[in-house]
């Protein structure tokens, strides 16, 4: 009897518990699968997956273990089957209503960004408190006042809001939104906020990924290891 | 003689050379740490610095053991020292002129994110296509066209470029960057960019955040380890 016969891996145990980390590598091997799939590429390597992302083919493996068994030695992943997985995992085999308040020059840029409503992410009603944008419509969709959160929400069944307020707003709007019924906020704002623990929170900075530049830049010998 | 004084730690042997995760971290540190010095706080601990952010006290102080011994065992690290501390190993303890190709929406936005602009992040130019948008005037800055890139960043001497253009000009625009001088470009297309390994690329895509979120909602149970 090997070894892996007594005890299988962690990831093969528990297959459903991928960290954050692995969770966002997730999304860019998604990303590039698609885009595979797109171009006619049938089967896909570990190698092939990895080094358009600049992480390497043991990484890849170990990320896609969280699937459970896909890989076929020496033939590597059947592009649609991974794809299927990995979007089960992320949970975007399905639909996610999501609705957004504060209709500036970031909501109008999200709101047209294709790969949101490929994902499943469909955005059914905006929110604003200014009252030359309310009753405008924006891509099809109405601008509302904020105190009609909790009669859009309860129409909608919209779970996760997005927050594009500026920042004194952002903690008042939040409570709003997860009293209405959402269970996830994506927070462009740089205000920390603070909800409930059953509410999930992911906080966008752009000014972090724009340190991350300078920092590469600022650094020409460094390597930079995930 | 102590264990400690045959062998120090491996990041106070080498503590310029933090892990991405890391860089990532020190930047939240540091919007976190700035907040709690304009509120008056002079010393904070680990664990303060850690809470809000969802990090462990550990990691706070093994990420903080990049920038050398700051930290009083007791008492805290005094906020100014950290700040600054940050802000060099970051590389935004100077001035970082930046350009934007692509003026739509989402350029709009960013241009206006005074994030950027406290951090050392100086938009200097606008680049655009499009005969309607040259010569226009955005938050006090011209827009150019593309021809015009060798000699506006040879003036302005940028090394940093925004990249909000539509994903079919993506490659060509960074080319074209880079050509000009660019030594790090910050990438909001899907387009997978390839480049001189010289260059740095930073890729900024909101569906991951939004998949992030999707399955931090969905997995109601899920602890979710960094």
């Amino acid at each position: 009897m090997s070894k892996n016969d007594e005890a299988p891996p962690a990831d093969l145990l528990n297959p459903a518990k991928p960290s954050r980390a692995t969770v966002g590598r997730l999304s860019l091997y998604l990303r590039r699968l698609e885009l595979l799939h797109r171009e006619g590429v049938a089967k896909v390597s570990s190698r092939l997956l990895g080094e358009a992302l600049g992480v390497s083919d043991a990484q890849v493996r170990k990320d896609l273990a969280h699937l459970g068994a896909l890989g076929h030695p020496g033939i590597g992943y059947a592009a649609p089957d991974l794809i299927a997985a990995i979007r089960g995992v992320l949970g975007i085999d399905r639909d996610w209503p999501t609705v957004l308040v504060g209709v500036g020059h970031l909501a109008r840029a999200l709101l047209r960004y294709r790969g949101f409503a490929e994902r499943g992410f469909r955005f059914v009603a905006l929110f604003d408190s200014d009252p030359e944008k309310i009753g405008q419509t924006l891509d099809g969709l109405l601008v509302h006042p904020l105190e009609a959160m909790p009669a859009v929400l309860a129409e909608t069944h919209a779970e996760l809001g997005v927050l594009t307020v500026p920042l004194e707003a952002a903690q008042g709007v939040a409570e709003a939104l997860v009293a209405a019924g959402v269970r996830g906020v994506l927070n462009f704002t740089p205000q920390v906020l603070r909800l409930p623990p059953s509410v999930r929170v992911v906080a966008v900075d752009l000014t972090v990924q724009l340190e991350q530049l300078a920092f590469l830049v600022g650094e020409p010998t460094a390597s930079v290891d995930e």
